[in-house]
């Protein structure tokens, strides 16, 4: 793909380009929101829809960003005292159907096994063969299979509390999907725990959705507000489910991450019983938890700009992209030999405990392409190094977040690496923060609620709306409607929202919650 | 589990004991190898038997195993310039059906995906609905689907080599299971790589081979051969498959890791095809390369011992478990501060780049039952602290590869630790070596070659036989009389086997080569 184009941020400098085109992204955010996202990630090269209907493949840029996420994740759960483990793939129909809400959640869009092998039919083409006695589901989520294998493992108070989780791939039969944000296979991690009591499994609950919240602010550097599902938006099964959303650019959020509070419901469908200290027999108190490469689609929409993807130095797979200016071939041994002896000066600094991560492209594509192939795929600094840079023993450095350009003397800007890089990371934390409050109001009634979530021009709508909170009785009557109307949904009732402060907008009856609502991925 | 037990290691100590039991393990190596071998896996908990037909629970002590063999491989995979994606988990018939030798070889035991929803039935129990147009197969390894999305990416030889690696889960419905061995889906990593020449795909086959045999070798301690798969053996649709080879302790061999040279078999079935240099298009040269959780059974057999699992310190999840001794609770408080302070200093020491990792067992339970547990678990070290040892600043370390027991002085033992942990790594793999060394056998005739395979007691057979190493004319005669006579197979033409040094000892026609023989998992 070659890009002849010039972007907002560098529209002083002298590209030749195509007269119409201004960003490296076509469409802009602005013109069409969903189909800069699939841009992005296309120029960026981190993924693509494969043959399988509604699967993806995730290619190295993009799978880098999930390693990345797994490695900072798997740290958080290990801390916290969990340990990985690995369940089956399949799960029996008849395990399915041990909780009923569960059950009524995931039969309708599964993938279903049914036979153990291929045969010649007919006409010579293979056909299913030796079908199963009972069919299987491709795991959706793992709660049934996993809560067999608890009852099998918990005998007493001893054995408590299990805390486990996997990481895993899992298929849920969407019909439309939309590459990272929603994939009949994504991969995941879903953490399953048992305890003893009611307190100790809810404080597992929101501890967990605490580390959610602190590796999407932390590392993501995307806000997020922490909040309680309503009934309606709750998990199939749980008793309670906690959240954390995200406000993407288009304003609608994104559930980001789930913490589910399950009291005893899955104990008694799978009979996770203990005895417990007083020689009781009782059933354990269960909770599950997840995150999923939705991620890195949250992460795409919540930093990237109109020249592509801009990603958070805690999460790059590369932090410092070296571009060699090569005039003519007598200059190369010498600004490639400058170059190699930057990059290992680089790469033995520290950022956020680990090496700096820096590679050189010395491919031999003009300097303009390679520039823009950069860019796209979001690496925080791109140095340029040519013949009059080495001279003066000074690198040439450029921001990704905010475009901006700097001279730095070379032992200025080696030393002074992780402290720029900090301060990327916490500029797009603080953008991003300002992006969601800027559009976020307070809703005192329900014609302004509505006028808020329409429009202006029904025919090309623009980016609007975004989240509003407000007074509501708790109804699920109100939520039926507004979905209906205006597709907007409870996001979360926050659990730092505090208290509401008058009637419900909508119904006008005494108001249960301040809540967060919005439209969504 | 109790275990009261005094093994063959400990028979000077006095421990109450059942007359009759003399190892933690029962039955032993040489009473029942296969029974010995789930006792093992069972005794450690590293993983079980799932309610899902073939399918395995890895529990955590097993995947903490998975999770450091991946770690040690995928820093290898990047050292030889791979990088990680993620491919769909289903593979449309189609697909399968586009190489001939490939449909064959996986189409007769694979979970076939027929439907995309479950309904209520007659009976109201759940029953598949919404068929598909084309079914699904869940992966049995990823060739073909991997191949189709290199047609699109390959345009030119600038596109070339691609060297990707994905980690999944694979399902191949094997009728007969065995934890780890041999599982209807199992984790695994597939390496699949395309070039644009057939001397660059061979040197690449090879040198992921290198890539397993220095892994198995230097990290799990197991000897491997390298070598080439015969006709017979090879993988469907492969040109060549290579092969590194281990040998059990009941003499079998493992095939543990195998890397394949696809010629050009696959890139014709998926049409990858490139323009090259000279401006012809031709069709890539791709390579397959894969271990999986096998590799957990294979360490598991190479070096445990009738007293319970036996792992080498480079993949060991915890290479100390500090056991305070306590008479009684006076001393409590002054033999954890001890044993804590003790665990900080060790946790600060190094031991192949990583901090060497130490947990202390303060459970409260009786003493010998915890030691046993440790031991069955295979934790590298064992140290007891206890009053005595304080008071003169003493270590009481166990060896749990020999069963060596030591009094070290605590400053001695910290600063030796990587010294001993590196001794019994290299124990492990000389011990493995001369068991494998002393049960390979130059064989010169074809009665000798029977004699060595035949069992002296039919009703019970002891361990018997080993690798055969013979002259072979390489007819698929010879490999079909002798898997139906003796369940023996060609293992490999080892890579530096020699040439042959006479006829064929079963044929009498001119040898081709010098292979290796056994019998196998």
């Amino acid at each position: 793909m070659h890009i002849v184009c010039m972007p907002a941020q560098t529209k002083n400098k002298k590209i030749s380009m195509a007269k119409e085109k201004r960003t490296a992204i076509e469409p802009t955010r602005q013109e069409d929101y969903p189909e800069w996202y699939q841009q992005v990630i296309r120029a960026a090269d981190l993924a693509e829809n494969s043959p399988v209907r509604g699967c993806m493949v995730i290619k190295p840029w993009g799978y880098s960003l999930w390693e990345n996420m797994q490695r900072a994740l798997d740290a958080m759960f290990k801390d916290t005292g969990h340990t990985n483990a690995y369940f089956p793939l399949f799960i029996p129909v008849s395990y399915l159907e041990k909780e009923a809400e569960h059950v009524e959640g995931f039969a309708k869009e599964c993938a279903v096994v049914t036979h153990s092998r291929l045969e010649a039919g007919p006409d010579g083409k293979l056909v299913p063969a030796s079908p199963l006695e009972e069919p299987l589901i491709v795991r959706p989520t793992s709660e049934t299979i996993i809560g067999e294998m608890y009852s099998r493992w918990v005998q007493s108070y001893r054995d408590l509390p299990i805390l486990v989780n996997q990481w895993a791939n899992v298929v849920r039969w969407e019909m439309r999907t939309r590459l990272f944000l929603r994939t009949a296979e994504f991969l995941w991690q879903e953490g399953h725990t048992a305890h003893a009591t009611k307190e100790e499994a809810e404080t597992e609950t929101l501890k967990m959705l605490r580390v959610y919240e602190t590796f999407a602010q932390d590392f993501m550097a995307m806000p997020v507000i922490c909040g309680r599902k309503t009934e309606g938006e709750k998990f199939p099964g749980a008793v309670d489910t906690y959240c954390i959303e995200a406000m993407m650019q288009d304003r609608k959020a994104l559930q980001a991450g789930t913490s589910h509070f399950l009291g005893q419901n899955f104990a008694k469908a799978s009979n996770i019983k203990f005895l417990s200290e007083s020689g009781e027999q009782e059933y354990a108190w269960t909770t599950s938890w997840g995150v999923s490469t939705r991620l890195i689609g949250g992460m795409v929409m919540t930093h990237s700009d109109d020249d592509g993807l801009v990603l958070p130095p805690k999460l790059a797979p590369l932090h410092v992209v070296i571009l060699p200016v090569l005039h003519n071939d007598s200059e190369k041994a010498n600004v490639l030999a400058y170059c190699n002896s930057l990059k290992d000066e680089i790469s033995s600094q520290y950022f956020n405990g680990d090496k700096i991560k820096v590679s050189i492209d010395s491919r031999d594509i003009r300097g303009g392409e390679k520039v823009w192939s950069w860019i796209k795929k979001g690496v925080p600094l791109r140095l340029e190094i040519g013949p009059r840079d080495i001279a003066n023993s000074a690198v040439f450095a450029a921001r990704r977040d905010t475009g901006e350009k700097k001279a730095y003397s070379r032992a200025e800007f080696v030393a002074s690496l992780p402290e720029i890089l900090g301060k990327i990371q916490n500029n797009l934390f603080a953008r991003a923060k300002k992006y969601r409050d800027d559009n976020t109001s307070e809703i005192k009634g329900r014609k302004e609620f509505y006028s808020y979530f329409t429009p202006q021009n029904p025919k090309k709508p623009e980016i609007h709306g975004g989240f509003a909170c407000a007074n509501y009785d708790g109804s699920e009557d109100v939520e039926d409607m507004l979905r209906k109307d205006l597709k907007v949904t409870v996001r979360c009732i926050p659990l730092l929202g505090g208290e509401p402060d008058g009637n419900c907008i909508f119904t006008g009856k005494p108001a249960k919650y301040k809540a967060v609502f919005a439209k969504s991925y």
